[in-house]
């Protein structure tokens, strides 16, 4: 594999020693050696640091040659700290304050320092703890839409658009993680599949032999190989969101490439619907966490209406995309029929977010990477009935997309599930 | 401008010295001296010299460092004979026999030298002559079929796929020519449009202001921007086909880049339709050349259903693509969903041909860039009558790409179109 001159794992001692070589380092006082570090990685891929002094702390993320969850056998280039801070900067300034700053870059180190987020949780275990998030929908559609919407050919410049592409060109490992593990695998006789088994055992076989559903998700597969559409974040769930009641920031953009609007977009709904069903495994009595599921689907709905509002309150007031020349639409029969052409754009972009929803969805359940939302829940029955109604979902909103006219359907739908009583093989 | 160390415009007698000192000057044989070299560059951009000796000949094609047409007020980068290259090297392998061969390359003149094509003449002069040419649909559908399928994701690896995106990632300042010329300028009151006016004066206007048609061609161009499907040629019109009875061969992909497979398959249907209507300028009596307007109608429908089959074919027997992994479809039924899937594929392929078949036409008769199927037609109220025929076609496919479900009923409407009163502004 692939290192760097320079490169080497760092400890929370090698890292102490770097920070104190900073100038950064006056922001945390205190003498170096009273910094508390610890390594708190609990991704797949990366080393975690915190760092505190008196004043201050710091998060520093290192990238490993390697998968951390499955180790020197699985190599991925450290560049993806690279397309991470490309990312991360872009996001800065277009949806300032909803991501961390970065205080140091090193590159061949393949580490980045950057602001320390407190008291923030990951948002997936806030809301396996039942914590309503007022700002989530806010924040989460105003970051969408601007780095969505700006970074498109709508927006941009050819010249501009073409550079942004040529600047995430590289990132094709981190592609092709997703290409394998949430369009592929799940789908196939795997070695990395797994499932709670053996009650998923017949969701399983139903999905690996519906032709139609591979069919979909090769197609969708197909449009996440080939649509730079946007710089999108690449792998925008819940576990990419530290939130508190009041700030929200979305992390770890390291799959950041010119992709597909609607893989953002749908991961964001699939991992607040996949909360949704596991909610059955948190509550402490039937029923308990009903006003919760309710914010839940509100919040999808949320997702979905004000995303589509700010995306189009962007374009409205933008002139400068190659894409629509705003010199063919100004006057007033252009001005209405680019109005129609919007929504139908946006109308497409919905099917899209559904269908990369669905994918999302099922790759948790029958694939490699699993969501803490449903690991978590200890009696496995539970924990498959959850499962399973995830993937009725799932299944159903990837070969039935365009049933699914407007969002409220999804929720209705959703909501519908989750008063079924489960398809378990075992029971 | 930006030219490499070591560029110089060559004249007949540089490129003399320049080629006596290669070793494939033995192909010519004789002296240097008694070669005979003419520089008939008859594009907009480049110049093309013939060079030939007693035993054999070249053609060298040279890029100047602006457009050739309007001068050095126009600058357009030299890279354009990298990519050019590129995408014949490539071509060559995937369509034997249909390039021309290249004998040397030098990057810094930005100079190909390559196979004389005789006795080969342009497509587009045969055809205003009225010849048949019984191997051109074989031929240009093989072409299609072989460069645009196996340089796309239902063929190639992501790895591969992704490499060939970077190959042609960097011509972009091509791109942009297209993106101008084709999709925005004709339907915006720009200084390059002309038109043959006053009669065509009614068209323009009505053009310019159908809101819907500007949103459609918008549509296209948001496609051509984003759409990296294949290693598409970008300038498929029957000027880079030079052929004869029995041989055709495809050149000066120098617009070549990876992008959406309709825009090439447009390029030749919109070019033969263009051709068909321009007959009513060249025959000599009316209805004479009644039987090569048939060849034309039936070479269109050849050159869809053809391609469409020969395309459908490769995908049949082809396993290494990652888009539609074929580890999904081993199966009966994934077989028979797959076959369906490929049947969806290309009724979308060729709606999208059908859109940049008309953007097209649209752009030969009211941009800045001619047809000389049209140009050479002395009495301006038949051109104008051949080319209101061609906008009523084209703006309607435009616009009603939908309605047009078969080849078989774009023939039919052009034949219909052809027979009309045309709409002239003058008379």
């Amino acid at each position: 594999m692939h290192k760097p001159p320079g490169y080497r794992i760092l400890d929370a001692e090698s890292l102490r020693n770097l920070i104190a070589a900073l100038p950064l380092s006056k922001q945390l006082w205190g003498k170096p050696d009273s910094w508390t570090i610890e390594e708190v990685g609990d991704g797949n891929l990366n080393l975690v640091f915190l760092i505190r002094g008196a004043e201050g702390g710091f998060a520093a993320k290192q990238a490993l040659p390697y998968v951390r969850l499955v180790g020197e056998s699985w190599p991925l280039p450290l560049s993806r700290a690279h397309y991470e801070r490309a990312a991360l900067s872009r996001q800065a300034e277009l949806a300032p304050g909803l991501v961390p700053a970065i205080h140091h870059y090193d590159e061949s180190l393949a580490l980045i320092v950057m602001e320390l987020l407190e008291p923030h949780i990951i948002m997936r275990h806030g809301m396996i703890a039942g914590t309503v998030y007022p700002r989530f929908a806010e924040d989460i559609t105003t970051f969408m839409a601007a780095t969505l919407f700006d970074t498109s050919s709508l927006a941009l410049s050819a010249e501009d658009f073409k550079s942004l592409i040529a600047v995430f060109a590289g990132n094709t490992a981190m592609c092709k993680i997703t290409e394998n593990l949430i369009f592929t695998e799940p789908y196939t006789e795997a070695a990395n599949n797994r499932w709670t088994s053996p009650w998923l055992d017949g969701h399983a076989a139903l999905i690996r032999e519906d032709a139609d559903l591979k069919c979909a998700v090769s197609r969708l597969k197909l449009k996440f190989m080939g649509s730079p559409e946007a710089m999108i974040h690449g792998d925008l769930h819940t576990g990419s969101v530290m939130l508190t009641i009041g700030d929200t920031r979305l992390i770890d953009p390291e799959f950041a490439f010119m992709g597909p609007m609607g893989f953002d977009v749908g991961a964001v709904i699939a991992n607040l619907l996949l909360n949704y069903f596991s909610q059955i495994g948190h509550e402490e009595a039937a029923g308990a966490r009903d006003d919760y599921r309710a914010w839940i689907l509100d919040t999808v709905e949320s997702v979905w209406s004000l995303f589509r509002c700010k995306f189009l309150q962007r374009w409205e007031g933008c002139e400068t995309g190659d894409a629509y020349p705003a010199a063919l639409f100004s006057d007033t029969l252009g001005k209405a029929a680019l109005a129609r052409e919007r929504r139908a754009f946006l109308d497409r972009l919905f099917q899209d977010s559904l269908g990369f929803a669905a994918a999302k969805m099922i790759r948790r359940i029958l694939g490699i990477a699993h969501n803490i939302d449903l690991e978590c829940i200890e009696n496995t029955e539970i924990r498959a009935t959850a499962e399973s109604r995830s993937l009725m979902l799932a299944h159903d909103l990837m070969v039935n997309a365009n049933g699914y006219s407007d969002i409220k359907v999804v929720t209705a739908v959703a909501r519908q599930i989750n008063a079924m009583d489960p398809c378990l093989s075992g029971s």
